[in-house]
């Protein structure tokens, strides 16, 4: 046991955390391609989502661990975890459960488009969000 | 101009850039879909990008801007820009020139695989990395 510790120490320790001890995660749809959002994880919380296969992000608001999906059910099933050739941001293929990624009721949080220098919002909200969160 | 000036500053407020006053940015390939890399952005390099329709990151490592492939070639063409419900992460939509966005000469910067524990080289270089970058 004392050795797999080990092992696993040393794949954590490949990536370039930053000051506050994060990395940015990119959570991206297996089914369609869609990026669903961008998250942060530190050590543990990326620990524990290689242990569960459900993301698990480090909430900077509420400085605590957040297992995504914890209350609403739309967890995040994880197929395949890349780290980038700099090794300071993570990719997450994930199987969303529900199909709703954003916390307002969106399939992902990119629903503000740019159209002549203004933000604009361009996708539908297809479930209630006090229903979903988070 | 002077109006149109204000328009301009008004919708780079609307972001939440961090203490560096940066935002972290998600190139994505409008043709497949693959996500290519993770870079930053300040108010300046996102203005340029709208105004020039590339991509225009800010280098941390070089603290300059950094007009992706102007020494390659490989121009990202930006055909949508989106900002997330935070505010504080944009996602671009990219057409990536020559195919390839890695300065290691692969298509993405993802190549790393976590496979039992280890990152494992999972994507094929696609070009000699000493004409690629950057």
């Amino acid at each position: 046991m004392a050795n797999d510790e080990r092992v696993g120490d040393n794949w954590l320790d490949k990536i370039r955390w930053n000051a506050d001890g994060l990395v940015p995660v990119i959570a991206q749809s297996e089914t369609d391609g869609q990026v669903l959002m961008l998250a942060w994880m530190n050590r543990e919380a990326l620990a524990r989502t290689v242990e569960c296969g459900q993301a698990v992000y480090w909430s900077r608001s509420r400085q605590r661990l957040w297992h995504k999906g914890e209350s609403s059910g739309h967890v995040q099933r994880v197929k395949d975890i890349r780290l980038d050739c700099d090794r300071d941001a993570l990719l997450l293929r994930v199987e969303q459960q529900g199909g709703i990624a954003c916390h307002t009721g969106r399939q992902a949080c990119f629903y503000h488009q740019l159209r002549e220098h203004e933000w604009v919002c361009a996708d539908p909200v297809l479930e209630d969000p006090r229903s979903v969160y988070a």
